[in-house]
């Protein structure tokens, strides 16, 4: 997989899409991730990538032309599956996204900044919008490393144990049970003690019912959602 | 303000927290954002932090005594208003969950890693647990920089412009108008003409109803939240 992420703050993505499960990814040759500094594209003498908006209103609008330039040269070179844009005002992004833009072959992430890109843009060459949550951040680089990390984690070999990412929160509308580890006792408190019985049966019993108790509690809706 | 955020990948954090806006905060002494890596309380000679599941599960838990000492030892220095520990299986962070924390003087923001944190600590410690949204990630430092740059980023003095945040998405439940800039007209795309006519009162109606309809077509329970 390929995943191109389009910035005008590059240097943000710097840290979080080269550490852990992303940078080991990233070495075995599972994806490819390229970022684009949108500046490279802009054809003021100042590099400028925006400009005040229409109608008066506060705050910066990313400009049409390095954005479209920088789309051009990229789709000339090979076909994406999505030309996605991140911003608030977007559908959400959940698990089930993730999976589905797991199994892409191109992608294109084009991170929103400022009070957003120019509405033409997103009308003529965006292809998905995404919002990662029901609030607004600086930009959208981050929401691109959420997107890059949800997505990557789930490519063939990209975790050293897979199993271990069946059991997450979301993969079967339940969220995960409680963990523990070691020490069995600490500060007084203890480990309930099916865990440590040994009975495989019945901790994946109690497992499977504190995780169904945990989503009633906290999170009903996804429950409604698996059953509709 | 005052955020302390722990992790056992403290290198992840880097370049989110220092550019842009958090960094101007940062250096205009409006908020001071502390990092501690919970290696450093390790009592392990490798400095190891996880460990296996009891119960027999794939994947490793951060274990109690690191994140006890590191939280007993900061709570020791100053009283902290939340202590907060990112999970994808807790209620989800929203613009007034950003708002209702801009207003806070000291939090911790603890990153779950790896499987999660055993359960004690999230029982016996932690004041308030948030996921940022419905997805599983590495860990929670990704989270953690989503909910600094919200909450910093209303902090005031912190934007240049803050007549900027009234009008982004969700601070009236509202999703943002569409915008654009210059020139009024590429590839044949046109701004709309409403935009360019300097009528104000025009303009803003138009803002208003576009913002409406974007809202009803795209996030319809935002809408309802707002009138229930």
């Amino acid at each position: 997989m390929r995943i191109d992420i389009l910035s005008v703050v590059p240097e943000l993505l710097e840290s979080p899409l080269n550490h852990s499960i992303i940078k080991r990814a990233c070495e075995k040759g599972i994806v490819e991730i390229h970022i684009h500094d949108i500046r490279n594209w802009s054809k003021d003498k100042h590099r400028k990538v925006d400009d005040y908006p229409f109608g008066g209103d506060a705050g910066m609008v990313m400009m049409i032309q390095p954005v479209f330039d920088c789309l051009a040269d990229l789709t000339a070179q090979r076909s994406y599956d999505e030309i996605i844009y991140t911003s608030p005002d977007a559908p959400v992004f959940n698990q089930k996204t993730a999976n589905e833009l797991s199994l892409k072959e191109n992608i294109i992430i084009l991170c929103g900044h400022y009070k957003g890109i120019d509405q033409r843009i997103r009308d003529h060459l965006i292809t998905r919008e995404i919002s990662v949550g029901d609030y607004v951040l600086t930009g959208g680089e981050l929401p691109a490393c959420i997107m890059t990390d949800a997505i990557v984690r789930l490519l063939p070999g990209a975790m050293s144990d897979e199993t271990s990412a069946l059991s997450d929160s979301f993969q079967d509308d339940l969220l995960a049970p409680p963990v523990y580890t070691r020490p069995a006792e600490f500060n007084g408190w203890k480990v309930p003690e099916i865990l440590l019985s040994g009975n495989h049966a019945k901790i994946k019993e109690w497992q499977d019912k504190t995780a169904y108790e945990r989503t009633c509690m906290l999170r009903p809706d996804l429950q409604q959602d698996s059953t509709n």
